[in-house]
């Protein structure tokens, strides 16, 4: 019941990025549910993970090799490795070494994800059995079942891809994505891969990954829960006939910060459009604020209130619980006789009040379409935040209440 | 589904506090919704209410008139008279006014209250109508009447009583509650009534219903939901031939604590009994935390997660999702090496990691109860904090998803 998902557009290969999946049986037999990425030599690698405290043993490992040689992602769903302490490292530790003793390169050049069940041992010899086909498979057109092999909860595969031109010469941006609950990243997402063929210096493209980061993956909310084991990969592989970008500045870094925007973006909003039960796209737009803390907590509690969620898989437009929300967001001195609150283009709430001109029947036209935006103005400076959501259904109860049946 | 609330106990009068039911027809004809409460001349009524920004407007107009004194309380459900400005000061005023006119007292002498739907105009007229009714009704006898008048989705009426010797007099301390949905509440809670018959001073009452409150209604969390209209009202008749307690020191005042305390819990975890769609009554105990506030954050993270929520619900053991919520409760610096977690008497994790000694049979027969406790034990301190929720079930996403059809 994903929300405005389509099939895959066309995923562009991206020179110097193979992708090759295989399967492990790791929750049910013959799921594809390895994959192997493989960067050509030289490429950079940079990304962004989990603020969880509790955070999965393959994530402490990322963040250990980030910044060194990376040569190989090694990504396996249907068990996430967190809260397995020691030995969960040890098993991580154990599945990269495999794949560099296989593919001749160092342990630390292996990067492992992943994302799963919490709590239960990695079947790392079941892992490792699959690492020689998944090897075997790597191809550069190869996103679109790499897109699927690191699915979950999610209903449909999600990726997006970009090419613009410069100086005659061809550059891509393709990422994909996977989540669908458990979803409130906090620097990063469930899982996203982007890579391009530009060449980008190992500084430029941090800043490029945090700051894309932010205002994709870090916008958005299904649930509030903020996983162990997010994690988002950005990989330049340096293919591209031009020179390296070495600094945030000129006409090469603009077209690329935009090509990846773009695509962090959709990979992003995707996964709210999949969300687990969803059967609306909500955007929480919150203007004038004092501060972009303020306009982020009102969008946030607005996002997580269960009963607006569930107004919203109702078209319920019972906007007394938005403005309820706005009311406990913990924003100080809040004015409420500054605040308007609109529907779509509908305005229903004028200066704290329910607007005179507004009538159940034009919320309603709103509230019954698939994709709604809520928009708050607090009248109080000039900050502005947009986050994104889905409602709170039946069928979300069901599937989390029978995830491990 | 109320989970372990039988049938209201005896609830004993309070002598000085009379209370009075009828019907205004206000959302369903003949439906009992209006309740008028009378103090004894000399009483003294001390309250905490909602912090919540679009405070309703009777809650601006009892801020306004407690520590005043106060003869009559008047109660409204259907209607929350929130988010209506300056016109639904004026419709609560003209309400009390009307009680007054028929009572003989002064206007600012009644305290209006108001539960319901946010942001219609309350139909004052209505209420009007039936305050002659409620007057005729009055009696020191009714509590159980007035319980059940104040119900919105309540599905059962909510009340407790205690009663304690002092110098050969007894002393009564009898309350009531209402509230079932948009449950987490802040220095309040939707409705709560409680009287005693004890002579104290303005000042320790205002501090004990503080205190009380803070342990009781700001302990309990159904949907992270603050309301509007949150109060909690704490009322003295002083009709007791005791003495006037003048601070919070001696045998009398520490009695009496005693039993307010032991009444505000039982009224407020009643709440989260009746919480909508409940099945289970979930205790979330955090031990060993640095600050009182990062219990608190723990507990809420763990308490408001929907992922955890449902798993209750599906009496499942995921206790990974407990893990997870501890690690993005905000706690600087945690140390995950150091927590432990128990589902009732079962330690499920120990030092960050699956206990050894866990099996899924000793989680699942603890999560087959109706009533659970989470304990999770920080390891960074002394200091402690509980709260009590409920689990997320279809049936909360039907209540609500439904409310105003």
């Amino acid at each position: 019941m994903a929300v405005g998902l389509g099939p895959l557009s066309t995923l562009h290969p991206v020179p110097g990025f193979e992708l090759g999946i295989a399967s492990a049986g790791i929750k049910r037999p013959g799921r594809k549910d390895v994959v192997v990425m493989r960067c050509a030599e030289g490429s950079r690698i940079a990304g962004v993970t989990t603020t969880n405290a509790f955070c999965a043993a393959p994530v402490l490992i990322t963040r250990e090799r980030l910044g060194g040689e990376v040569r190989y992602l090694l990504t396996n769903t249907g068990n996430a490795n967190a809260g397995t302490g020691a030995d969960g490292l040890a098993r991580a530790r154990r599945s990269c070494a495999r794949l560099a003793e296989l593919t001749g390169v160092t342990e630390s050049a292996v990067l492992p994800f992943s994302t799963g069940v919490i709590g239960e041992p990695l079947p790392v010899e079941k892992i490792e059995s699959a690492l020689q086909a998944a090897l075997d498979d790597l191809k550069a057109d190869n996103w679109e079942a790499a897109a699927t092999g690191i699915m979950t909860t999610d209903t449909l595969p999600k990726g997006a891809s970009r090419q613009f031109q410069h100086d005659g010469v061809t550059i891509t941006v393709t990422g994909i994505s996977k989540g669908a609950g458990m979803i409130r990243p906090n620097m990063a997402t469930m899982l996203g891969y982007i890579a391009t063929d530009a060449k980008v210096a190992q500084g430029v493209l941090q800043d490029l990954v945090r700051d894309a980061a932010n205002k994709s993956f870090n916008r958005i909310t299904i649930d509030g829960d903020t996983s162990t084991n997010d994690c988002c990969m950005l990989i330049a592989t340096g293919q591209a006939a031009l020179p390296e970008i070495s600094d945030a500045s000129g006409e090469l870094f603009a077209k690329l910060r935009q090509a990846v925007f773009e695509v962090f973006m959709e990979v992003a909003q995707a996964i709210v459009r999949d969300g687990e039960g969803a059967t609306k796209f909500v955007t929480v737009q919150v203007n004038g604020g004092g501060t972009h803390q303020e306009c982020l907590d009102v969008a946030y509690a607005v996002a997580h209130s269960p009963l607006i969620k569930t107004a919203l898989f109702a078209s319920d437009p019972n906007w007394g619980r938005i403005l309820a929300a706005v009311g406990y967001a913990g924003v100080p001195q809040l004015d409420v006789s500054k605040i308007d609150v609109f529907l779509g283009e509908v305005c229903i709430a004028s200066k704290g009040c329910r607007a005179t001109t507004y009538t159940e029947e034009q919320g309603a036209a709103v509230m019954a379409r698939e994709e709604i935006t809520i928009r708050i103005e607090l009248g109080r400076g000039n900050c502005s935040e947009t986050i994104w959501t889905t409602d709170l259904s039946h069928e979300y109860v069901k599937i989390n209440a029978e995830y491990r049946t």
